[in-house]
């Protein structure tokens, strides 16, 4: 696998107008949480799974001790009602660790979905908001203004251009790079106050409830802060060897120029 | 898109004996400005746009709120003269951020610019002179000695052997390849005694002059101050966010090691 | 050779029901030692190398003054016992140098021992444990629970899910990407206290043993103690060329801002 | 040009058994000279360029205002001589800049030497010995030890095993590489005292007197002192705008952080 591969677990599935649900960790693990949550409650069933070169070069050891490679994952959920949207949604351990592959994963992905039918994506994504005050509201950003139209009715602030530079990584090129595509959205950014290591069950809960208003679901929210109690932990233990192996890794790094003060022979 | 694709907006233009205008980021952002100013001016029609998967990976937010993710942008212009020469521009938001992409990104440009049946080539950039009095005077980098005989009589420093050293990215890679393709060419140098990033309108004037004497244009000049500070203003935002968005990639980085000072378990 | 490439020294062994023992270089250098020592023991033989663009760009200079490029190497051992199960072994110098080499070296990998027939991997690698005290018990990380089972009877501590955090590497990403292809197997961790570097053949020693009880092959161990210091000193040399032009590859980098204090024209 | 590519200048040349002389960047820029001298005393032809995206990103401005991309070049030389052998001379502007770079290139190279039926490769280097006396014998690293009986009444000190550790970039893995297509050779290391940086012209000499011998070629050296000292002047521009571009790229990315201490808001 040098590059980027996109694994079906099943025959690829007919969906009804679907729509496209990102939710990879980011900020706050923002939308992680959140379509995390959704995707469990509504049962929507795994038929893909994406690997990727650009993911950290390591495996996860599970509690009970098998190994676990980083991915994401695409599950569906096909609607209760008649003629409903169906929905995709995407979920993972990682994104890419260098610049280059943002890029070409997100491109693997849209040439996906592209496939599955997919017209409307919604990403998820965390504002980290350091020295104002955190509103409870979430900001839009989109493909297109005409998109505003769309998601006015929701309680979204949609006035991003001077609250939002940039948008970093999946959540931000899908969006762009899916526009060339005839793809159209928007980019649900919750706003944090906690440096953007720390899980934000909070605010994910906002991004949640305003995912099920879109897409017109019923989700029983009743053991909502259990589940996100459970993710976090699950999360931060991701977080955690995540960290140490980066650590260890600039570690070694650092190490070697340190045990060679000696007579230095060097060549080239 | 893994590495660097040009999409054509209509189909490919049949031009007369084209010259090709570079004004993409760099020093004192002076070739974009000018540039910039100049297609405006003329009307110039958009064409083609190149993505790349070496420019940073995320997307602007504009102030409408929707998403611009970062590209190069080709124009054409039709001479108005009979048998007059058209002209071919590129500008754009970003140049490649590693190494390796400036060579693919200018090797791409040169293949769709030699079938647009381009060989002369203007380029522009910014000359940053720290230590000594800044000139009015452009300085001229050219393909072959030969080149300087055409352009002797716009007031051109062509003593550039002495004075410049390298030129980095498109703006040096498009003529030093491009020499390989039959195509000749020159770079325009202003000179600039600002640090690299605030761009610099004035000096950014004296290359725009000089760009429409040589290519024999009539441009309004009447508008210049507002659009120059209206271009500013904006490019100032990119840069903003770019450094941004940069500087917490490396904060992300160089947090990590940091949380880990606990029990450490290094596994290879 | 850009990318990874193996090479085969003779025609494509037949192998009876193989299973897979890696012993690349890692953290006390572990594995690579009582890998070595199994294999020579066993007269196991030389098949194939592979060479990867993710190496080190150096080579290594013999005692002899003859080269040496960095390389992993493929043995194949035939069973003596009628019906009774091949061996083949992958030691080597080095692993990739840069994140994304280590998938495409364990891809390419998992391809070739895919042909060979390969079902079943044991990987070797080392724990560095600092702060609380080291175990004589081997750690046994698994790619399926189910694995445990055929393991249980060699004293290796199971429980790994709270003890190991992450793998990193080829011994980590055989498992976890073999797994895709219907390959089981286990990590063997032995326990070390000593810097990741400094070559720890004490539990080289302890994981030898159970890899010759699993594999239930007889082994000479009376030359241990000098095999694994004539090893020991062979691997100090690697280790010291590489921290040498490692750290001189840094100096180089770190030198060079230094020169350049005076005027300073820059071009973009 | 992604990746690294030859260009032919002639059509491809028929050589007799040809020896090839490497003589690219390297400490002190001793095979630089002594090969550049060579080769230039010998009036040999250049009949190939190679271009590579693993250069640094920039064109040099010679002293006639004319752009230079970086390369490497290929030169022939016929024998005077009936049934003498020929020589082919690689002499460059720099190496690769990234480590994976190297092999590409190295590779890149041995395909074409090999097409031009080369089995025999002298490669040239210098070796830093800082913490101890130089000697002005050059030291034999060789492909095979059988090689050393070739060149044993050159005065070269063969007892490189315990004085080199390693040899960076194009000199080592031409030898290292090359020895899997057929190719046998010998890298010839001046000592040198001096920081890498910086020519060493006396080293240079002797290795251009004792290629001169192995090649049994009449090189008039009355012109040596001069051409060095031309040389010298020329590669130290080199050195200087080398410098010069990499430690502005380091100032940039230096400086952006300090640029962003204001209001951060963070996307992910």
């Amino acid at each position: 696998m040098d590059g980027t591969k996109i694994k079906l677990l099943e025959k690829m599935p007919k969906l009804n107008n679907p729509i496209f649900i990102e939710g990879l960790p980011g900020v706050g693990n923002i939308g992680r949480i959140a379509v995390g949550y959704l995707l469990e409650e509504l049962k929507a069933k795994k038929f893909a799974e994406l690997f990727s070169s650009h993911f950290m070069p390591f495996v996860l050891v599970h509690q009970s001790s098998a190994v676990h490679v980083l991915k994401n994952e695409f599950y569906y959920w096909k609607s209760d009602k008649p003629k409903g949207r169906d929905i995709i949604f995407l979920i993972g351990d990682s994104q890419s660790v260098d610049p280059i592959g943002h890029y070409e994963i997100v491109e693997t992905i849209l040439d996906f979905i592209e496939q599955l039918g997919v017209k409307d994506i919604i990403t998820t994504a965390g504002l980290s908001v350091q020295n104002r005050g955190v509103s409870e509201n979430l900001i839009g950003v989109v493909t297109d203004p005409k998109v505003i139209q769309k998601y006015k009715n929701q309680g979204i602030d949609f006035d991003a251009g001077s609250k939002v530079g940039t948008i970093i990584g999946a959540s931000g090129l899908l969006l762009g790079l899916g526009r060339y595509r005839g793809m159209g959205g928007m980019c649900l950014l919750g706003q944090t106050a906690v440096v953007p290591e720390i899980p934000d069950p909070k605010t994910a809960e906002v991004v949640l409830k305003t995912l099920i208003k879109i897409l017109n679901v019923k989700i029983d929210l009743s053991e909502l802060k259990d589940k996100i109690k459970e993710m976090e932990s699950f999360m931060k233990k991701i977080q955690k060897v995540q960290t140490k192996a980066l650590s260890q890794m600039l570690a070694e790094e650092m190490k070697e120029p340190k045990a060679s003060k000696e007579d230095l022979k060097y060549i080239g």
